[in-house]
């Protein structure tokens, strides 16, 4: 079995690790110029053991004619990349056709834009909330795991089971992952909790767990989360609570105390001058308010506020 | 004419400085401990001149029976001192009767509190758009004037004519004053600018002109904007200008030029770890609001945001 891992961040060395663990061929597409860092090998390292591959155990890439006849291809980059990445690979098309497009990214409305080229079929979405750090390009640290991986079909339910394999090479490998027809449901319930800390905690420049103890803060994330609800609502998903209510009990109760030492990944974003992902996070909510004639205006703040910083 | 002065801060000593010049009795009330900041004399200089008084030619005192018999009480502190100050003002009631208030604040909603103890006729409104500096406790600089200081009754127009006393004094004193029946609009002018920059000048951490460069933060302004003119619809209050789009005109094109190089004062307050004015800003706006169950989300943000940075 082969995959192509499209971006050899964080996230792209530690499921190529998993993987290769597996026995699987793995290349990885790199960005022009960036193929070098991994000529030398990579590692990666923390909570699930220390692996460790020399450059012969891979192939790396900068051409994406390099995924034909693969079994899988992982999207792993940020999300802002992933118009340019779909039109990348619809230029060999022929040459992947027989190829499924797993999308593992932050945020909602990736997928979509693979499935606007691939059709339905073709794309999967995993969800994965595991702390993965780059601490050199050729070096990931796997610092917390909250829940195992979780693969399917956000458009056809019943589809998802035909990434089984995938599946099983990953926990093979030594990474914990599931087949599940409910992404949807858990990256909504990802979006939720990063729509709500990851902006503020940027705007405010605090980590996750100081935005509990003022309730000013908290009425700006209650007024977030209300919003989203409504938007999914209003466009037929939904998650795993089925009340605003129900979700923020478990928000403040659990969610945040485990990750009150967080800092913001859109604070890191901007303080080294990076785009960062507000477009697949609170971009997307309201996107999809303006096309239900919805006001989502704490979302929109929030938006505009990254926006802005990210200049 | 004797004038007793609550607060001496910036605003405080500039104003002292202009009804001394004129042959005013001047006497500070300070805080407890602070009349010793002013045992040496006060200094003002800048745009209007340069004016020194030693300590013996005005008083100073950190008891509010030094009102006894003044005619005119300047409130110059910040906003959010203003109930104690009424209450403090009301336990000597009888002995200034004959003293008219004149409340030289920012933001909305501060003349109220001393109407609530004192009655429309005796409290009398002022807008300063006067920049005032404190470089020592006994030294203030004036840095900018944008329009001549107004003052009159926002309770009852008519009787704003009774401060023509003190308007001629300062004007004789070297400040330019007037009497006006529009302090209501005046007040609604600087709130709408001061709401819209100024928290989220802090939020930031930029400079006015840098808010008016971005499409997303001029977009939040623009709500803010919004909302403010939809509170003073519903409460009867109005501005100089009509329509939200002829403020906007004027804010972007005039406004925000003459002062793109300021720092917030709430950004100011902020880093030094003092309290802001927002309650009588954005604060305000909110509370009217709410009251006319109106929704002002983006003030809400901007206001809970400063008062989760004030902590």
């Amino acid at each position: 079995m082969k995959v192509c891992i499209i971006g050899a961040g964080s996230v792209g060395l530690g499921l190529a690790a998993f993987l290769l663990n597996a026995g699987w061929d793995v290349c990885f597409i790199t960005r022009k110029g960036k193929s070098d860092d991994l000529k030398n090998g990579f590692r990666v390292y923390g909570l699930f053991g220390d692996f460790e591959f020399s450059a012969s155990e891979y192939c790396v890439s900068e051409d994406y004619a390099s995924c034909e006849g693969c079994d899988y291809i992982l999207i792993t980059t940020k999300s802002y990349a992933n118009r340019e990445i779909a039109e990348s690979l619809n230029r060999i098309k022929d040459k992947i056709e027989n190829s499924k497009i797993v999308v593992a990214q932050n945020g909602w409305g990736n997928s979509e834009i693979f499935k606007e080229f691939f059709g339905k079929e073709k794309v999967y979405t995993a969800r994965i909330i595991t702390g993965f750090e780059r601490e050199k390009p050729n070096l990931a640290k796997i610092t917390v795991h909250a829940d195992e991986m979780v693969i399917g079909n956000i458009f056809d339910k019943m589809l998802s089971f035909n990434v089984e394999d995938l599946v099983e090479a990953l926990n093979n490998g030594g990474f914990e992952a599931k087949v599940s027809c409910e992404v949807d449901k858990h990256l909504w319930a990802k979006m939720l909790y990063n729509c709500a800390l990851n902006p503020l905690g940027a705007i405010f420049g605090v980590e996750y767990g100081k935005l509990a103890e003022s309730e000013h803060s908290k009425s700006i994330m209650n007024n977030v989360i209300d919003e989203i609800y409504d938007v999914m609502e209003a466009c037929n998903y939904s998650t795993f609570w089925d009340t605003k209510e129900s979700y923020k009990e478990i928000f403040y109760s659990k969610l945040i105390p485990i990750t009150a030492s967080h800092r913001s990944s859109m604070l890191q974003d901007i303080e080294n001058g990076r785009k960062t992902e507000i477009e697949s996070l609170n971009g997307v909510v309201v996107k999809l308010a303006n096309e239900k004639n919805l006001s989502v205006p704490f979302n929109e703040f929030l938006y505009r506020s990254i926006k802005f910083l990210e200049k």
